[in-house]
């Protein structure tokens, strides 16, 4: 008799759109189980009542405490400050943790302290878990810190810049679906006040600035400036990237930096200079696709990175990390190209 | 030494969303080969530069003659009128086909000539490839019809109350996604025009009216009337079926015969009683999810049915069919959920 | 000296979308001094903090109580159930009021009871506020009761065909913006679960159904089954309105019926046979556009008909009411056409 | 006997959506009558036919050549390239014109000849049509230039910070709705392409570009970069302004320095510091909101413009010119606020 050894994994705060689409990879993943999915608020309802695309899932969200949790990896999808009471235990009990908080992505305590405005009880050694910085980091971590959605894609699109020393300051402009905003409706995220607007906020204060600037500043030394804008639209995020880089230097020798940078990296896919990334293109998917590279005649240079916040920029990134960790292929249950149109 | 014996297959008209969409399955098939994607438009072209979501496709878009083919089977994306010319030489040299079109979808073919405006020169035998009527003949088939996105809807919604002899009038009152108007741009699909608004079009006269009545009428006698809008959302269909039952029947009795039809289906789900299908639950999936089955105080019924309009109303359906065809689980490559939200 | 004598009016609910309409039209309406906006949540804020367009309007929001306020007229913008605790005091003290709730819309205070789940404890004689069916009595009343906006675009469409003997059964398929939600957040409203979804909802069970076919009543003997739609847009409803005219009759003398029942209508505007009417033609404005007139194979009749929900489908209509009641001319600051596109 | 002395004007190019709204706030003006709207494509046809909310109006569009138009004013809403054949002809004649194309908004003709890629034949004197510059210039002008669209959000942003030499660059990031591409379907404004996506295009390019710097030039030294994206939405731009203050200053004091500037201009409203500007609060209005004020620890300070393109960016502008020319009050027929929701 063949008996196949999956991993047990469980999400902890699975009724979220990240724990819908944790569960939509994980369903399809053919190495993991999901032994439990937990939910205080709709413990005991089938999965799909609340993920209605989850119609063949017939699990039922539990009301679980972290204790009781015997997995081999558990995705923790809690709110940042909720996540530091959880993670401790989970590692000391030999558990193995992908967590999509901001609690862990920090360096520097102190910058987390002050842009999340709590005490850090329980700091712990975790790798940031952007693949493309950190890969073999992540294949050896007990605990990963799931980088947010904006750092997702400013921070790719920064990179080579900053390590080429090409810049001092960047810009970073970005446009986000509302799904970005979580499942929780509120004033903001009430449809006619979305819908055919465009809604700039925490325009200087948001708290992925210094997630940007601290992991930026591992290739340089960078000021980060970012201001965020909410568009309608359900997935997706572009960052225009403004910067002026201190030497002369063409679109397609930057172009090829890019290329160059990224050639063998499975979900990041540059464009030809002056090609503008879509996010049509990456919808649904994993991928981030970088491109445009024009100079005008300020020396400004644009760069433009396109990523679908919920994947990418959350629920794929983390996937992504559950593998290399787990020994998978990086790109398992994640080859699927974008939901183009 | 191993080789893998491929499938091999050709898309004539590939560069519109169903080429797209056949392209996005195709390439991830597994036992499939796309050999030649042809474009009269974008001859030369790389794949990805129109469909940008497939970045990783090296294949180019070529301008072969149908005779130029030498494949196992074809998909003609070709519009009505142009595939009656394409389909027979193919069939003849014994390549299998599924025709996107509407050309081969009528038994009769007065039928097609009245409200398509058009002499049909090439009748020929062939299925209509719809599984969940077909299955049988699909598989035995050397060239199937695939079925048009509203009929898709409105069969399926139908189907049980016309076989149960409970109603002899349907009113189907579609709403579909812009992208079911296709790629080519005109003042109907010009965003500021359906944007914020709904409009109903071939209000009395839409060519889906009767591929519907003839496919329904196949299980009893029923009338059917049809409205179709256009809806400002990129893909699915949600048809709202109205209809009159000719005997008292409970919503929970209507839901089980639903239920009963369908319940070996691949690709379709019935909902509980009440529950409405969503289009985020089906975006991008080969699922259809019928649900509601209210009855109102003058005895009328309201069935609601919800489909991917280029997928189970397309592309995904011409994968199955292929799939039926040549002998794979049905299923594969189309075991996607929907990408909600 | 010459001292304007302005009508003194008070809205009493004025934070909702029903409210900022109100102000819109009245802030340049002339006649009309807004001397009180109540709103228990919003007391002592500027009105242009909530409704952001109101930027020139020095007025604060009250938490005056109906008791206090000394007016000519006032608008009670107020749930049902809550008006019919209101109006009555308003109304003894010789205060004219137009009351947009469904608590005083229905002649037959059974039907109130049983589809608003409610007991009615203060029956007022009130007269329902479509001056296209009840212009002379608005004039002459001291309450009036503003219909429901899914109402005011069926009622609209239906009218000639139900006086003409041509029906007995009506189906009104309604699609809704949005806005016609309200302005609290629910998970309905939450821009990813509407955008790029088509939600049919209280599909055999909405509390307008009464209220369309009491009307329609008043005109012959007619059952009406209703569906509304919620569909990804701000604003607007398009009504089509399904049914089987029971003699041989064309579109063109369909049409005429229409026209002639409304060329003298300030409000109304009948398309030519065969045209469709769009939401952004009637976006912001009073007026309802009415069209299609089409007739199927079946014998089936669709006419359509589109209103902005916010002003024809209520605060329009509110000023309008309150325009007869006081001696204006009936479009007196309504007179603006749609914003198109 | 009283006899109104009506202005005439007539428009040049009447048909797209400048053409539309010019006659939605000329139709109601009280001082003006159309006597002329031209179209090639539409002559003989009502207007109301392309302008589907302009039902009451009578008028047709005609093919009349410029020189047969007997007029007091005329709009030229004809596309670059176009205008500068016809205006020289009816400024000759006497007749005052408002030009909505970019043909003779440049003082150096160089760089309307670089950017536009044209060769200027006739070049004019004119004043550059932002009342807000140049309002009594204005007053006294034939041939006003009518601003562009970005150019109006994107100046009235930036004076009051180079006219402070507070800033030696300004970032202008835009955000527009799809209107501001005209009523022409193109693969870019086609539904499925632009819902659900931010589209940067023209990134470093924009003929908005040099208009912007020439005119802020006026108030101080200053380089200008510019980014536009297509949003979307139907109406409206938001422009998000980077920049680096040169001293220190606080969000407060800039309010302040905004707030003189504009504190009695008509149409400009600046927010407190912090609040937010909102497209549906000038939706279909002639009003510019002008708020946020942030500045981060980087010191870069965030200005945020929003108007509609249509109006205060197009032909709500071009009204207003017309007033100023013409003796009227300068906000007549633009009095009102903007539609929200």
């Amino acid at each position: 008799m063949y008996v196949r050894n999956m991993l047990e994994v469980a999400i902890i705060g699975a009724s979220g759109y990240t724990g819908g689409e944790l569960l939509r990879f994980l369903h399809t993943h053919g190495e993991v189980e999901v032994v439990a999915a937990t939910s205080r608020q709709y413990a005991d309802t089938p999965v799909r009542k609340v993920h209605p695309h989850l119609q063949d899932m017939s699990l039922e969200f539990t009301n679980q405490s972290p204790e009781d949790l015997n997995v081999d990896l558990v995705f923790t999808a809690t709110p940042h400050g909720a996540s530091m009471s959880i993670v401790p235990g989970l590692v000391e009990r030999g558990i193995k943790v992908v967590d999509l908080s901001g609690d862990y992505r920090f360096d520097d305590i102190h910058l987390y302290e002050k842009w999340y405005g709590l005490k850090h009880e329980n700091p712990l050694e975790a790798v940031y878990g952007l693949p493309e910085m950190y890969r073999d980091e992540i294949k050896k971590a007990n605990l990963v810190a799931n980088p947010g959605c904006y750092p997702t894609g400013s921070i790719l699109a920064g990179i080579p810049l900053v390590k080429a020393g090409l810049v001092d300051t960047l810009i970073a402009d970005s446009k986000s679906g509302v799904s970005g905003a979580g499942i929780k409706p509120t004033s903001v995220t009430h449809y006619p006040n979305i819908s055919d607007n465009i809604v700039p906020y925490a325009v200087t204060t948001h708290r992925h600035l210094p997630e940007i600037q601290e992991k930026l500043q591992k290739y340089g030394d960078v000021r980060v400036s970012f201001t965020p804008h909410l568009v309608p639209a359900i997935r997706g995020i572009i960052t225009t990237l403004h910067s002026f880089p201190n030497q002369d230097i063409t679109s397609d020798e930057i172009q090829k930096m890019y290329h160059e940078q990224y050639r063998d990296e499975p979900f990041v896919r540059v464009l030809d200079a002056g090609e503008i990334p879509r996010l049509s293109a990456v919808r649904g998917s994993n991928f981030c696709h970088i491109g445009c590279f024009e100079i005008d005649e300020n020396g400004r240079l644009v760069v433009v990175s396109a990523i679908d916040n919920l994947v990418k920029g959350a629920s794929g990134a983390a996937v992504a990390n559950m593998n290399l960790m787990c020994g998978f292929k990086e790109n398992m249950s994640l080859e699927s190209c974008g939901l183009h149109p």
